[in-house]
């Protein structure tokens, strides 16, 4: 009989993250896929996961609506409190086999507790991670209530396992989010000027010369600074002068902050090169960034797929501190002059060599495999690993 | 300026765990306590909190109702889903600056999760501690939660600190429930007869002759198995033939299977020398505890409590694995007649010498001064002690 | 193409009471039925709905647990909120076009906000009659939200139509109650000695002596006199002497003083010849009527089906106050007195010709039949009929 | 001892509207006035309640986030549940003699829910009139909800007592927002020029010159039009050329839809002689009022402040259709031509004599006193008035 494995994805880039396990868990014979929508995912100003789900043939099991707004910080707790209560509710009445959440965005604790406390089987992706902000406690939290950790890669893992979890319970399949990477690189991606000038607003890109990505997002522990982080950022591109396409951020408390300091800014700066954009497809995301000069913010993006493309990337304040990366990222303080300096910097070395740290592209299909052949069990003890095992 | 410390409590038990910490709080010059009040807390028939803390002189602040009713497993995480959302306005209106969740029963993540989400600095007490059932995973998950860890012993800050988390945030103050069993050890507790005897239902028992006390909860990851596990512990009291007073079960999804147990095991055996009683005040209850034969059931305070009392203890099932023990505990699986010989056996070795596993009897004024003179930190990173470390 | 129809039941006596509409609606051509469990309908202590629908072929659409714990009348309203929450995700997800609320309890109105708020046409069962209690004020709010009301009889009809309600929008069906009531009437009931002694708990019955049946409700806007007017009810049963089988209240705030109250009477009275029962299917909780002395108490069940039925009644209080009745009715106020008095009366005049003041036994077919042949609209506005359309 | 009166305001616009009420309960003698703020009136982008509240020295008693974001209509209904979940709580915790809520807006049932279930006396301001819209049902389900009705003039008096409500418990005070009307009308507006310029986006505007202004409020019942309804607005007042200061809709499901609206024009049209403003002082939005040439759009502020200040109004659609309304307001539907028609006549025509229909000016004061000196009761039964009643 077919395992029903249901994934809760919350957001836009969660669904661009992975989406070739979806496709694979979709496809194996072994698996009845249950896709759940909810949280950001569901609100069109940052992107409708919905209708890209519907592209892949991936119609939502449920929909849930659970997004409290406000620029308040209460509003990440209540958010996630009501994302708990809507999906005990949708597991109560369809009684997956297994569930599956997505990596440390703060109401991803919400699918783990509503799956746990009801003993159904929790798989977490891309714990072990380490980084700055709430996503650090959230993601940890989570990997202390599942019961099978797939993770990117080996350093991941042995966080993991020294943080007390079963080692045989803790598998590396690569991140998801390098398949898409991967396909790109090998694929070519399409053309994309016109796509891009028809959305978002600001001004025109040309494409065939020199611009750079900007993707930053609020980090909510610094919650006060997040308009003034953004004026930063701004102010350096636009001492550069170098055109850019900017991506809006998630919600999140302080993306009021985030919005507000970009409006202001273009106000006030009604002629500077920057686009600014709610979101593209994943693959041409992606393609975009094998064509960037620089990739310039906080995301983990910067240190994930980039690391896997080699392209130069700036990764401005301690968001993402702490975790691994490759020789193409360069770190500085969300200051103008600092982020001014390591963008011109990057700009003047070109693209670098790909490293698989993590993962090499089959991320999707081993995820489902291993969900598969797994035989779930929901009882675990803390264990810590000998030293031995630890340096093994 | 005092600091404003709120401390959620959500069950009548946590409420007497906690309580010398509470009035060591209530009277610091540093500090301006605040008592929320939840979840089965607030539930007449597990007893009632606010009128005992009303009595200690505390009044709450908040009262907040969030336990959703049902035999289900899928209240579980409902409640703590309403608890989150509720408990987050509670501190959005009240601003405190810091807060403190106790322990590991299910709703406490909820606690975790409204005040690390707002940047409201988290103590977390009695982390560390190795059980088994989904207490394991909330107690876990609560300490990557937080910023704070006030714990029972060095095992337990060992277990914190190997899990990651910095040294210097995790200090041993011994559990607060130690503190009223060291005062009734040495002070004497009043007589109980006719109080004991008026309250509750069923046969009445003689104080002055050879008794035992029974305290078992259902145990959530093994849902099904409550009334049949209540069972077996009922035939065993019966088989012994020793009067028994027993306490009824916490709210928790299968607690509705234990009480099933309990009153079709009343209405077939309505001759059963076993009174049932919803609680007493923790005084009396310890007093019970050390006139006692025996304890006998899945509670904590077998391990706890008695280790410190020297009460023989019969620890049923595997909810207590791995909790850290005295020799005056013994272990048996919820089989009738395994519980028969486990209680014949402890019965007739009487008390033991007391240990101090879980604290001293100054735990209350420890966590106070703990408490007030910590300089709160909201950011943490996951890093390892070495070898070396864990070994010192 | 069928009608998706989604009736939203939340208590047992609901389902009872509209059981036979369900029915024809299943069997219906141009209606794709689909049933919501929620609230007190899920609560085992109440009453099982979900086995008893499964029992007639109906499997839920979904279920919903959302009743909040407690004794507090904030459990009420919370109760409500929560409903709303829920039954919109679950109407946001299965997109029905009608949606079928059932009378006035007070959580019904969750089922009225959720779809007349997301625009699906609403019908509203059984509005238009007169009690007291928050009932009262329930009943006609959920009727100004309401866009086709289909009710018991001439003189509900009237009341909606002359709150401002288009006349052509309110179709008198008769009540579903009365179906059942109808066909144990004609059907004969079978013999239930040997089920009702097997259930619930207290004396044992002789169903060939004379016996009355209780069904008590708190009432919630006269909260703190819940307990003692059970005790008047209890008391005045005992001082009859009559063998009595008294049915547990259903969940809401004052229930659990209802139900405290009838612990007490029990502890002290463990003599006494009342045996007290959850439930019972609804044929045999009308057969039951059929043969007992009287029903005593403050249910609309003496209202309703016992003026057809013609069982002498006993109405205590003024919860059913201003509904129209039958002469089997008689009212008295809640001192055991004056229940003696009305009990010995009633018990010394033997049953009633039957009145079909609320049906003739053919509603479910008739509520079936409009709801297929509707075309739904959701606009109104405030009409009120002439002096003449009144007199009508 | 004084009454404990809290009032429940979950949007600017309310806050302006009950303002003067708010202050004349602030300064009265026997009360004991609470605020609490909740819903859109937390949301900045609506306009921040909580800071005009404060410059009012009315300090929240609570404030509560409850908003769920999203275009979607299952947000309104969700919203409101969990606004019923938190007011309850509130209500608990503070433990009001009296609650108070405002007119129709959808999240406003909330308040009456809250209150009504835990037998705390509501009152409602507003009752009795006739519109369109979800906002219709709503009105009159909180009227069947309230204890006391506060309302705006006869003509709503007799409707909320034709609707079987005791008349003595219908009382006219007038709507509070006449009473700033009326201020603003004897006082003289401050100059708003440089303001107005300073806020908002688009055109300049030249406040010495004709100009009109535009509130265009989303209609729920006919979600999918409002984003083409406001299309047809904002062409016509194109087409008539006159510049235009169009307010930003409240959150409301649609609201997304109409902000679509405008945005789309805006990048189209950015040479229109159109300024987008969030919100204003509510007396200065009185003042710009008594200078426009007209008020275009949907809201109440045509038919009710409007009146009174004589101010030409175009009301487009049906939205208001059934109020009570001055000869300054004319009606056409949602068409460009019909609209551009409607605009020229009502500025061919200049100001109007003010009409006191909703109030005289002294609404505040008289709210207070009927309040304060209520002797309150929650009991009620249908009971509609006699032929003669009505009449008179």
């Amino acid at each position: 009989m077919k395992k029903k494995v249901f994934v809760v994805v919350t957001a836009r880039p969660s669904y661009a993250r992975v989406r070739s396990a979806l496709l694979a868990m979709r496809d194996h014979a072994d698996i009845d896929l249950g896709l759940v929508l909810g949280s950001s995912g569901l609100l069109d100003r940052y992107g409708d996961v919905a209708s890209a789900a519907r592209r892949d043939g991936l119609v939502p099991a449920a929909c849930v609506h659970n997004v409290i707004e406000g620029e308040s910080l209460v509003c990440m707790p209540k958010t996630t409190g009501l994302a708990i209560v809507e999906l005990s509710t949708v597991f109560e009445n369809a009684r997956p086999d297994i569930v599956v959440t997505i990596a440390d965005r703060y109401e991803t604790i919400a699918t783990a507790i509503a799956a746990s406390y009801m003993n159904v089987p929790l798989v977490h992706l891309q714990g072990g991670e380490v980084t700055g902000s709430i996503d650090e406690k959230v993601r940890h939290a989570v990997t202390k209530l599942a019961d099978l950790h797939l993770v990117a890669n080996h350093e991941a893992r042995m966080n993991v396992i020294r943080m007390g979890e079963p080692a045989d319970r803790v598998v590396v399949t690569g991140c998801p989010s390098i398949d898409i990477a991967s396909e790109v690189m090998s694929g070519g991606a399409r053309p994309l000027d016109r796509v891009l000038n028809e959305r978002g607003v600001g001004a025109s890109i040309d494409l065939g010369r020199p611009f750079v990505v900007v993707l930053q997002h609020p980090v909510t522990t610094q919650y006060a600074s997040s308009r003034r982080d953004v004026g930063e950022t701004l102010g350096a591109i636009a001492e550069v002068g170098i055109p850019a396409l900017w991506f809006w951020p998630n919600v999140d408390a302080g993306s009021d902050g985030t919005s507000k300091g970009i409006r202001e800014f273009r106000e006030r700066h009604p002629e500077a090169a920057i686009r600014f954009i709610k979101n593209l497809a994943p693959e041409d995301f992606l393609g975009l960034l094998l064509r960037c000069k620089a990739l310039v913010g906080n995301s983990s993006v910067a240190i994930r797929e980039c690391s896997f493309l080699g392209v130069p990337a700036v990764d401005i304040g301690d968001r993402q501190q702490g975790r691994e990366r490759g020789a193409n990222v360069v770190n500085c303080p969300p200051e103008r002059g600092a982020i001014v300096d390591a963008i011109r910097e990057r700009m003047g070395r070109g693209h670098w060599p790909g490293e698989p740290i993590y993962g090499t592209g089959h991320a999707g299909k081993r995820i489902a495999e291993v969900i598969a052949g797994w035989a779930p069990s929901i009882e675990k003890r803390l264990r810590f690993p000998s030293a031995q095992e630890v340096e093994s």
